[in-house]
């Protein structure tokens, strides 16, 4: 065994902090005087605030402040938590107010009370009297980029985000040179993250004149930033506090309550004040995932071979950008290392629409491509009459693969191996015999999907990751990390590296888990399944500076050469001997308290990672069908992963439960339903939202196959995202594979169903 | 001027936070559920704890717990706030015990109670029943050192923490080779530094499951060892955190209620519980200023040159050894680089009794022993008929002095340009002669005294100091430093260091004004008037590595070579030209997102600091003494400080007129006062503790003689502790010169005035 900590089911560092209430969210730290924030919402999908009466609203006890667009700077600002750039050209748009002056969906911030508790606040929101001017709508992407269409941002009368997308290859030629051309139109829905924690913050004005936010948030040095261009103000004076939280999938790498929640304590000389979303909230004002509707055209040789695929996507924005176009590029960019395509056209547009605004959620754009390509790859080996296996296996890509315009290497390829285990594992060939030529009520099949995914967003963001690490004078050490803990276990998994490399049980190493921009060294935040990757390139980096500084001093205190000696168990060992020297304590203390070397080992370190690995895996899954009820029953389902090494199977397959379990709902039942004639979201809370519960969710298999990733610090490659991408299109093609029906649109939920089995004549 | 920021008067830092409350002390903060803990003491001076009974106590409801000694570790630990050392003759004695089996004075800690309330636990320290064994107690030293006398420590039978001291020369000779021997006996009170905030501090076990104190300390570092040793835990497993304190003047640089309150939420699951003193204990249970007895013995040539000394100390410790030996050591050395003596004999003894314990206090030792020979020098002047001020200025040492026995350097040395200025600001020669021959009910006069001191405590002690700066992308910096503010202005100081180095205004430098042992970097803390020289050398260090980078970094993007950049308005300047480059925020930009050189700037440095530079001062003094009353109202006193080049010369006044106002209170009217009976302190409140108040105070005047230091960082050396310690020689000195009537005992308070008056047959 290469490792002794890596690679072991360590227990989560917070498990018991969590189980037993004792770790602290947003909600539970209380300032003195701590007064309430409430949001005044739009009525209305499109509305210009010509004017807002506060009046009423000012003269209820209690209520100390209300707000509104004329109130703020007019700055307009970007909210997706990218890494700034400093090319101009590449920042993400700016369209959002603090609060708006016109809305643009049922929801839209449109003024704000600060008063002494929550009551009162409700009830001045009431009183609040707003002046709009209302506007028609559009809630249809294509409607919207249709001559005439209202405009939803003036500066993009076209309602156009964006729509450059990417290409290699010739298409045109591969078309000439096919046998066969398939094309396929699919769909995806709006669906929501639903992490436990709702947005919360607060924010006050410090003893230093500078606002400190205390924010749910997954990237706090972002939201700093952010903040700061929201109010005009030097980054510098803004200071941001992550505590724990609950979840974000990619909704909490976003910028939405923090600017508003500095405005307002800034609006009460900068007492206290708490911005605490409610669900319902939650679900219209913060961010969904993009709706992507998608035309494939792929080019197949006699030979069955892919040649060319042309991909259209139609993505829904929603009123403001957020992440916007880089969704889609992402859609557009991550399916790319996994079938040997000579040419690709990816053909995007995002739209805005009177909608909630669409963000970052895991998988970032890949579980709505994965869903339209594997269905597609699936409808065309049923064409060819071949096994979609087989097929796609004589259409992979194989290791030294480089991406045509990233030019990012593939050094490893699980592919081929997660096949042959997710086959085994569900007893592929054995179920697809059987399951041949089904008839009557219930019927079942079996489906699979592969995807491709990356590690990190190298080379299209930066990808810079901060460590900070204090050794004490027992040998134990503090963790400071600009990655954030989001529940992934990130705090854990990188504690394991510090151990590894420092050669020190887990229970020596104390990781700071909240992070503070005053002093957490920089590192954008959790996104982009980077975390063990990217940010634990900077953690070995700096463990293993500490480290030369520990063997440094053992070598002034033992005269051993510094390569000779090593830390073993918490003690310094002469390695040829394999001989204690002394413990690691003794050079922890000497670094303490030695007359003349004294020097307390630490390490400040940050690390630019400029290299990127493709990560990989399947689904498998056997669903039952009831042809009667359109009800569809994952019977087993198994995820088979290539992350690299994986750095803690409890934990990994923790990540992988998690997303299996979204990517059931986003296959079955999870979509956001607008009313047409309004534009108001119509269940935007838990009970009308149909999230897939433990009732509802089979047993969920992992498996991993491990291939040593060259390039990350301990082999290993992404996995946070990674499970929710596969394996709804798997159960779309078990599904085919049970019916005969190809299903394009999600979800497949038994209304859907019920409806599409009516038009195809089975019932 | 050499420097633009370093010299000027700027505000505090933190002087609008405390101004409007919003500065936060340990008793601003709140945790859940937070349980308060009071502490039962014992009624007789020396007594064994035979048993405690707990149960009527813990049946009060809301009690959540009781404990004593039998529920703790039998661990002795030591309290002072010195660096640990590796040397275990080095160490400080452990005599203490958390609760403690043995009472050794009226006040000792027996028990304690945690519960949901004050009153509860008041109610129920009621319901404790102790079975003490009543043993003989002894106040006095000089009889606790006789035979037979009462043990108070088993370890030391003779009751003599320590009787080392120290010499050089030889007396004998010099006392051969003399004109005159003179002899004197001088005596200090004990008194209390009564700072505004009490001790006070509360504890919690965190989701790590490590103890953290927030606590009202000068010294978390030291807090954090020492809780450990007390409780026999590994010190990474202690986490402490200093917010604002309200003073400390050396009271907090001895770890006190820390292990108590880390025991009390062990003994309640980790649950949080504050621990506050009320006055009336600090008074008692916290330390108090070594009231000490000197013996002095000078040999003086016929020229009236000084050539040997003998100080003979006897020093009242108290129950327990606290900072013990180490402030008669400090008191032997640090008179020492003043006077040119050939021959310097210390012979200290420094004595357990059954009183409240002494420890550190601003000036440690010295302005006892700097009262003793200011005025024994004064008398000696006096019967040698020559002027107090001639007579000293034929003896000071000079520039190259070398201390036989620290090898400790004079570099620059200011008495002579003090005491030209101090003459001038009293009009001491006018006033010398108009007050000759005075009678009648009130007589006037003027005195001064000198004193050396040093800057911080090498060789004697390890001078480590830690900082750690953070640029922000607006090219503002976060300032981490271990030192401490404890309302004394380091922040402040530090943060116009960095200012300074970094060529940047001061509002782009925040300083973190909390120490947090897990992520602030190491420093021993606040004492021994070492932050501005010691710790500012880990400052001038760590800013000199961030200029370091940010010019490196500016090279990369001008091409211009780094030795002609400099930083100069936050702007990056070519120096020949003084051309404007870019802006500092162009480069901290640079630093966060340039594609390929991105590495945000910090330092995390440490600095052993092995110089330390003698510090001087005089201060004078003009006196009316109602003959009558024996009240001595002080007139007029200024104080004449060397302390090198002065750093911010507002704060600096502000010490001095703290400093002097101390003295004032040491001089005229402070004691602690004892029932020699029972051994109870009669006067532990600020009622009838005699405090100097505003109105006892005259205008203080104060100046400084500016010689840079060359081993300050700045050319600063030491002011912190320094003013407090020749007013009251200077005061007592211009009774002598206003009376005839050498007063060798403090406080000269109107009773002993009075009586000695009568017994010099005044009145």
């Amino acid at each position: 065994m290469k490792y002794k900590v890596i690679g072991s089911s360590v227990n989560r560092l917070d498990a018991v902090a969590k189980v037993t209430g004792k770790a602290k969210y947003a909600d539970d730290f209380f300032e003195r005087d701590m007064l309430v924030g409430k949001v005044l919402r739009s009525p209305y999908a499109h509305a210009i605030v010509k004017n807002v009466d506060t009046s009423k609203a000012m003269a209820l006890p209690g209520v100390e402040a209300v707000i509104w667009h004329k109130d703020l700077p007019k700055i307009q600002f970007p909210t997706a938590g990218h890494p700034y750039s400093l090319d101009p050209g590449h920042r993400d748009v700016a369209d959002k107010l603090i609060l708006t002056d016109k809305a643009r969906f049922v929801g839209d911030a449109v003024a704000a009370v600060i008063a002494v508790d929550e009551l009162t606040a409700e009830k001045a929101l009431k009183l609040i009297e707003v002046d709009y001017e209302v506007l028609p709508f559009v809630l249809d992407p294509e409607e919207a980029i249709m001559p005439g269409a209202p405009v939803i941002h003036e500066e993009r009368p076209n309602n156009i985000v964006a729509s450059f997308g990417a290409q290699y290859g010739n298409m045109e030629e591969d078309i000439k040179n096919s046998e066969h051309v398939f094309e396929g139109e699919f769909q995806t829905a709006i669906v929501q993250h639903c992490h436990i924690e709702n947005q919360s913050a607060y924010a006050y004005v410090d003893t230093d004149d500078r606002i400190v936010i205390v924010s749910s948030t997954q990237i706090p040095h972002i939201v700093r930033r952010i903040v700061g261009q929201a109010l005009g103000l030097p980054w510098g004076r803004i200071r941001v506090i992550k505590p724990y939280i609950g979840g974000g999938f990619g909704n909490k790498q976003d910028v939405i309550i923090e600017p508003l929640t500095a405005a307002m304590t800034l609006a009460v000389n900068g007492r206290p004040v708490r911005l605490a979303y409610t669900r319902e909230e939650v679900f219209i004002d913060t961010r969904t995932r993009h709706a992507m509707k998608f035309n494939l055209k792929t080019a197949v040789s006699k030979e069955g071979k892919l040649l060319g695929i042309t991909v259209k996507d139609i993505v829904t924005q929603g009123a403001y950008a957020s992440h916007g176009h880089s969704i889609a590029m992402s859609a557009g960019s991550k399916f790319r290392p996994l079938y040997n395509f000579n040419s690709v056209v990816f053909d995007p547009k995002t739209i805005y629409t009177n909608l909630p605004t669409a963000g970052a959620m895991r998988g970032y754009g890949v579980p709505q491509i994965i869903f339209a390509l594997e269905s597609h790859i699936d409808d065309i080996a049923r064409e060819l009459k071949m096994d979609p296996i087989d097929f796609r296996m004589q259409n992979l890509i194989s290791v030294g693969h480089a991406d045509p315009l990233t030019k990012n290497v593939v050094r490893t390829f699980g592919i081929p191996e997660c096949i042959e285990k997710g086959k085994e594992l569900i007893k592929w060939d054995e179920k697809k015999k059987k399951y041949k030529n089904q008839s009557g009520e219930k019927r079942r099949g079996v489906g699979m999907a592969c995807f491709s995914y990356l590690s990190g967003t190298h080379p299209v963001g930066l990808e810079l990751a901060g460590c900070r690490i204090v050794m004490n004078q027992d040998g134990s050490v503090q963790l400071q990390i600009g990655a954030t803990e989001i529940g992934q276990g990130s705090d854990t998994v990188f504690a394991q590296m510090i151990a590894e490399v420092l050669g020190i049980p887990m229970d020596m190493v104390h990781v700071i888990s909240s992070q503070d921009t005053d002093i957490t060294p920089f590192d954008t935040g959790a996104y982009a399944s980077r975390q063990s990757y990217v940010a634990g390139a900077a953690v070995k980096k700096a463990a293993l500076e500490v480290k030369d500084k520990v063997l440094s001093l053992a070598k002034i205190k033992t005269g051993i050469n510094k390569e000779e000696l090593d830390i073993v168990d918490a003690n310094i060992v002469e390695k040829t001997l394999g001989r204690v020297l002394c413990s690691l304590e003794d050079i922890a203390m000497e670094s303490y308290y030695d007359r003349v070397y004294a020097a307390p080992i630490t390490s400040d370190t940050s690390e630019n990672v400029r290299v990127n690995a493709p990560a990989y895996g399947v689904s498998f899954a056997e669903v039952e069908v009831d042809m009667h009820t359109g009800k569809i029953e994952v019977l087993e389902i198994y995820n088979v992963h290539d992350s690299g090494i994986i750095l803690n199977p409890k934990l990994a397959e923790g990540q992988v439960h998690g997303g299996v379990s979204m990517s059931l709902g986003y296959a079955l039942s999870e979509q956001m339903i607008f009313d047409k004639k309004t534009g108001k979201t119509l269940n935007n809370n838990l009970l009308d939202y149909k999230l897939q519960t433990i009732l509802d969710t089979p047993e969920i298999g992992t498996a991993f196959v491990e291939l040593e990733e060259p390039t990350g610090g301990f082999g290993q490659k992404s996995l946070g995202e990674n499970p929710t991408i596969s394996p709804a299109p798997a159960i779309r093609n078990a599904v085919l594979d049970a019916t005969g029906v190809g299903f394009n649109k999600l979800p497949m939920n038994p209304q859907a169903v019920y409806e599409k089995f009516k038009e195809a004549g089975l019932l």
